[in-house]
């Protein structure tokens, strides 16, 4: 790794450390994606997860973004389906309806069905990105890791894509308890040893992304997706404990506390979440990381800049990595990306 | 009103208003509904918004679930959606796929086109069917009457039904905030007439049902949810302050002190929130209902009278109104749903 160029911009691993910065450091979750015209050109031509596994595409996809607009982290074009697709289930990506798993996981019985990966094999194509795309990044900004909490995962590789309500999944959650640990400690496994070996690779800070994590109660969230959440980073931080990890668990705000306790060094929140409130349940724990309302961006430059500024005061200078509350969507203007990520630095300049 | 046969079973009202009760009382969201074998043959004869025009077949649904379970209220069978209905807008209820308006609003300018309301002329038939159950419940439980909330109806008006993230609404408040408010206001209007009218036809509590609050960030939801929210139940208690209103802002769970300080009697939860943690925030100035995760009902019932039993002991017996945190969902089982009502009243009463 001594041959990847010096970081000349460390903002964003200083503020996951709760270090003072000299401003507040910004990325946009879905920062690569569709809403970018470059984007759509590229994959015009390749399907989704052609440009997941090709390296030469993803560092493309990662980079372009950062051409764009004065970004702070990036986050290596991926998905977060690749550890389902590494444990056997096939996974497609249906234009306009998302994921889409041909043969869920229909019950316990399918446990059996599931493969023993060698993530280093299995997803070396995501290693390889990111070894590229560190080098393509001259030190311009930190790069960033990630993959789906096992929670998020079990609940895809059992509805087999999105669902309204998840309740094959949350119903295994009640009738097969004993089935679904044994299923989300052995994701938590692959996950750790994933994000080790992205972390080998170049990255420099990892995330793990629980996208429904607030389709839990309290009770299901702790006794569930919590303990592998908090394995994954504890596994992680044997082998790196000086890499940032971030835990992004949306909608589960009544977990701030839990997770603060953990050994996640910066939690996401979601735009729901008060900034000033999880600054008091967290304390000097852990850094905050988000939590614009995506469809700020919707808005007049104006509109954007006054809220980007409210997010600031509300969030302080210390321990902060502004971002989105969520990811881009689609049919955003990239120009008013380009506003929002200009005005928390203007900001946070002007008040530090 | 003065005809109407005497309540014989009150428990629901006295725990609404925080009076002691001989045991918990207890309803499901969506307790009239597909899962019912009963209403499922109904519906294959009429159209869904046939069966809530015709106060007849209402009155049916609505008592369908009251006589396989011991239920303590009963809600009228009826659609958020009559209000953007009685506002001059098509809705059509798609099978599979939820309510569609054929021609939302597309923007302030569409305002133009909404209808000035006579509530009790054009939602006539639900103040009938409200009359025809009250009379043949034969005062064996409360009778609730409902309307959708301002922003989540908005939100459908904008959107034109369901929708992953509900970015058209959500970017009105952002651009258009007067035009939104205006049209926040005129929703609020009609509600609170609408309630009003209800409870004169012989509704006995009703409740507003904010599906969507959750999709807002706080600070939306103060500035644009809370202020209709409030005038509604501020219109409705100056008319009728002894009837209890309930609220059920779904996913808006920082927004608990801020609705106990309204005129709202009780707080409805979805299954996210954690009942001892409302009860801290919401004192003795609400009563609160909720709020089993409807996917336990898919669960043993062994596991569901586990889970009832811990609910009740986290709300406690004073001021609690048993429920789901969400509505049922079609693929129920109804034993499972006795299951869950069954074990409110036995370890409620064995409790208290």
């Amino acid at each position: 790794m001594s041959d990847f160029p010096p970081l000349k911009n460390d903002t964003f691993l200083r503020a996951a450390r709760r270090e003072p910065v000299p401003y507040t450091p910004v990325w946009m979750m879905r920062q690569a994606g569709r809403y970018l015209p470059e984007y759509r050109a590229l994959r015009a031509m390749d399907a989704f997860f052609e440009v997941v596994r090709t390296p030469e595409l993803a560092t493309e996809v990662t980079l372009q973004p950062l051409r764009r607009f004065p970004l702070d982290a990036a986050i290596i074009f991926s998905d977060i389906l690749v550890i389902p697709q590494a444990l056997g289930l096939r996974v497609e990506m249906v234009k306009g309806k998302g994921p889409h798993f041909p043969e869920p996981l229909a019950g316990p019985a399918d446990l059996a069905r599931l493969a023993d990966p060698d993530v280093r094999r299995d997803l070396g194509y995501v290693m390889e990105a990111l070894t590229r795309t560190r080098h393509a990044l001259e030190g311009r900004a930190a790069l960033i890791g990630f993959c789906g909490a096992p929670w998020t995962l079990m609940a895809y590789m059992i509805e087999g894509g999105g669902s309204k309500t998840f309740s094959a999944s949350k119903t295994w959650l009640y009738r097969h308890p004993e089935a679904s640990r044994s299923l989300l400690d052995r994701i938590a496994e692959v996950c750790a040893e994933f994000l080790i070996a992205q972390i080998d690779a170049g990255a420099q800070a990892v995330q793990v992304f629980d996208s429904w994590a607030g389709l839990l109660s309290p009770e299901a969230f702790a006794a569930f997706a919590l303990p592998p959440l908090r394995a994954i980073a504890d596994r992680v931080k044997a082998v790196h404990p000086e890499v940032p990890c971030i835990v992004f668990a949306r909608g589960a705000f009544y977990a701030l506390d839990a997770l603060a306790d953990s050994a996640y060094d910066v939690i996401g929140l979601d735009w729901t979440m008060d900034p000033r409130e999880a600054r008091r349940i967290v304390g000097t724990r852990a850094a905050l990381q988000g939590n614009l309302d995506p469809c700020i961006l919707y808005a007049e430059p104006d509109v954007i800049r006054a809220e980007v500024r409210r997010m600031l005061e509300a969030f302080g200078p210390v321990g902060h990595i502004a971002n989105l509350g969520h990811g881009m969507h689609p049919d955003h203007d990239p120009a008013h990306a380009a506003v929002f990520v200009e005005a928390v630095h203007a900001f946070s300049r002007r008040t530090s």
